[in-house]
């Protein structure tokens, strides 16, 4: 069946699974301490344009937001999320799991505003009960975000100077930044974004690789003992070569911004699909992800054609649905889409 | 100062205390398996009509929700509350320091409507990415609620009825039961409450002990290992006697009630007072807590005089203020205060 | 019948419940901002010797322990403690509750050797697997111990030593410093206490209290929201003058040793006792606990006349118990002992 | 450099990795519902003659251990294990993060003994302090051991049958599971395993895959919700197929046993030589993990010409070191290590 139900559907990348082929014989140091990861780590400080960073390549998103989280929260710190933050809805309550409350604030197009963000810390500054609530120990911010939005470079450095005012990390999670970065409306490069957070994640699950994202400390500020904090979350993998072998194709060449690109045109293409058929957009996106309304009919009849994915209820006779490009979807995909709806 | 802060700036109620002097001198078995914690527990099983019911006396209330909460809750589990509840705002994060979820609901004076509830059960239940979610694992209600108002018991009814068709634990938090059982406009009894729910704790802190708390198994159904779980959260007192003596002196002759009645006397003058000045209330309550909004200026001014607790911004330029009597408040207060407002 | 089980059987000393009773009637504020809790943390400063010192009050040991060591470690940090240590073996878990491993040590005596604390941490730094290992992040000792032994000031001198070396801080368990200090074979006082570790308490739920415990931090050098992590973990009383009253009396005009003295001269004559009646002792102490080694059969016959500690297995047919004597404990109850033995 | 120094330095087994090439190209379903994982189970619930196994694939051993033991136990539980386990050693206190102790009993050749099981357990039952301790919810043991000793069918049915009695689950460690069957001094079959085990994991990183553990229920007795804790963990990847598929391929046609098979047929062979060379064992062991006992400058020399794994200090001027063979290890590798010893 026709699939757009998500961009990890697919498998590795054909360069990346070339790269765990020619380097699979070959007998590796273990836990990252290998060629390839070291080479990976190399080739991502460049496209930082940070060369004092520290990297650690871990397996999947949630696992990286907890880690990364907890490691970086005091004790009775939370870290600030929009409501819609991947960490606060669909996470399984990871980050309350390791001991830390997810202080929502209202989203805008899946984004913090600055206004809402330094509403939210004058308001628990202005608390005369603020010692007994949890206080706001980092912000955590998705780009693209859940609904596929980006930050544009004034807002991601508005969101920046608040926090360094106030001297709690910027977390950017960036499951799906290569789609974000080969936008076609975004003024937001790497180098931005390592410039202005203290923390954030190149995914890979998503834009190209079989699992692994990269953690990126800018300026070499990753806490002390993060690597233990790694193996103490269970996300250290004895193979470390799995991950940094892929990262390491995935930074050659560009190929992670090329692969993005391709992923970003046929999501235009999509757009044109989708407003010529009538489709009524969720939210105006500029990346991989397209979330438009359906009534609760139209999407049971049309997933019997293609794979979509269920989003949220919109309300009681609609529904809000997601079509995902990825670097594996095909014109030939298009145009049955195209046919089907 | 004049004070009406809060139920807690006075000492013991002086039979309370009388008790604590009368049984210094005995030498007690330790951990609340002395004689007297055994009598409270018992006037406490006939106040509430179950014979069979587990009582477990703790010192405070975050502690107590803490404790109960966590042993109460499975690992993926969160707990429903009005998004006003103490344990979704005032208790730093405790609840998610023991890796669980608070789920907020908004609340409708305080409260969690039947309606609110069922709808945050059923959108759980609709929602397809459920299984990547905390799941509901329990209901926390305060009665009276964190702004002094009280479920009628067609309200309680409704939520134990959802609660029971969906096998979760309806948890009752009473920091404050007695002025809500004492309430001149309730229908609620603590029998009510027993059949009701599935565990609730009868605050003795802020009527009339120093501190403690008695928390209710209706029907003989504490987790196993309970004991050992309020030893494991540090809340097992070596000297069980300090709240079981506290406890038996206020479950003898009705005293909880009698004292707790006094609270709502004076404050339902309280009220008269307050509507003859021309102060706005921000909630219609019946127990012993009133809370008013004032210009910013006003409370300031106020506060040089009387003792007041902050509660909430309510604007800009207004403050909600808490004016709480209790059984330690005289009719010269009053007097005093309608001086001053 | 007759008690020697415990030294928490008792009541409050008189002065402290004559000192409760006097302020009961007074409105003060909550949460440990009353006036009497300020004078009693002014007065343990002087009696440490520390002006600076940053001192909070709670309720019970297993609170206060898991509270200072959860708010001082590290995230992958483990805590050092002797394996006879309370934290090692009768606090439910409560550490590792707290995500952190109790890193045990072969105790002697009760006590952790300079010995084998540099053996354990020479051998952790030479561990080439370290990094998959929680490193040491504290060292944890009671003082007495929990066999009642005490430290020599040249002992805690080489701890104290090690641990600066290291940067880990060391934190002293005095749930009964007062038998401590006042013992006869001791060269420890309080001022050397706070000069030489980072955190401790004195007990007092265990020396003239009905519940309560001081944490110093001797160099106002408690961690950041350390206020916010005793509300977290539910160890913030909202009535504070409850403990903080019973500290000003404790601590006014020497009553604190004053009481523990009474007890260590009761203690020393219970040895002479015990000696003269043949029995074997499982440890030399020169505190109020003294553990003698039963036969089963005795275990139980004895039992039945006076109230002892079941301590642990000494072997299949012998039993270590404890006889505890405390500010309480009476002449007579030494004379009846000594009728019964 | 010659390798003998782990059994995770390869990649993965080119049968595995032919499985990965041929199944990347399609469109597969997320999260685990792919139909490669879905065979997967199929086969290892063959192989393990269960045919209503709940069957989860993880990426890692620690993160299974912590999944599974922290969804497995009760919450003031603890889990015994071998002094030497890894969850007790190498895991950088996971378990003691999800808030259990790891309660450690004296290894014999890396074994739990049914005597000192039992021991544990009656210890605990005949402690009067009891309730003030963790209880023992599960038994945790490796097989092979960390030492590569192997439990006999009569070892592990004595322990299955103190866990059953007790009605605590035995959780099995199999991180190298296939050494262990293909061992040629075992009598333990899968089928034995799931007969005796209340949950296991049949190890995949070492034994052909690239990443990958099978944890298997073997009686469809998963705790509810079991797919949530593992989303809550991090544990969940979100392409699925790339363990499912390993899995897939390592039990199709017996290849997990006879790459297995290979290790051991090399492991016999490298003891011959380690023996003939006049090496001196640390322990017996029949699996693929040899442990000798160098002296230091011995292993000084020796590791600039081989790479081995440090395992433990034996006394100040030994070092426990391992050889550990695998599926890839060659006969020619063998050739070059005899030369070099």
């Amino acid at each position: 069946m026709l699939n757009f139900s998500s961009d990890y559907t697919n498998g590795a990348h054909p360069d990346v699974l070339q790269r765990l082929v020619e380097t699979n014989g070959e007998i590796l140091t273990t836990y990252g301490s290998d060629r390839y990861t070291e080479a990976a780590k190399t080739k991502i400080r460049a496209a930082c344009s940070c060369p004092d960073a520290d990297i650690y390549f871990l397996a999947g998103g949630t696992q990286t937001n907890l880690t990364v989280i907890s490691g970086m929260l005091g004790l009775c710190a939370g870290v600030i999320a929009a409501d819609t933050g991947h960490i606060a809805l669909h996470e399984a309550g990871a980050i309350e799991y390791t001991g830390h409350k997810v202080m929502t604030v209202p989203q805008h197009e899946g984004k913090i505003t600055a206004e809402a963000l330094s509403a939210c810390l004058a308001a628990f500054d202005a608390d005369e009960n603020r010692t007994h609530m949890p206080y706001p120990g980092m912000v955590y911010i998705s780009h693209p975000t859940e609904y596929g939005t980006l930050y544009s470079l004034a807002e991601l450095e508005a969101l920046s100077a608040i926090c360094r005012a106030r001297e709690i990390p910027l977390f950017l999670d960036g499951a799906r930044l290569g789609y974000g970065l080969a936008s076609r409306r975004t003024d937001v490069t790497m180098a931005d974004i390592a410039r202005l957070c203290d923390v954030f994640y190149i995914g890979g699950t998503k834009v190209g690789a079989l699992c692994g994202e990269a953690v990126v400390f800018p300026r070499g500020n990753a806490p002390r003992h993060f690597f233990t904090m790694v193996k103490q979350h269970g996300a250290l993998l004895a193979k470390g070569r799995l991950v940094g072998v892929q990262f390491d194709a995935l930074f050659t060449d560009g190929l992670y911004l090329t692969i993005s690109r391709h992923a970003i045109d046929l999501a235009e293409e999509l757009k044109v699909i989708l407003r010529e058929k009538g489709y009524r957009f969720f939210m105006e996106t500029d990346t991989n992800q397209q979330f438009v309304i359906l009534q609760n009919g139209q999407y049971a009849a049309l997933s019997e054609k293609v794979a979509l994915s269920y989003w949220e209820a919109y309300d009681e006779h609609h529904t809000v649905v997601r079509f995902a490009t990825s670097w594996s979807t095909t014109e030939e995909d298009l145009a049955a889409l195209r046919e089907i709806l």
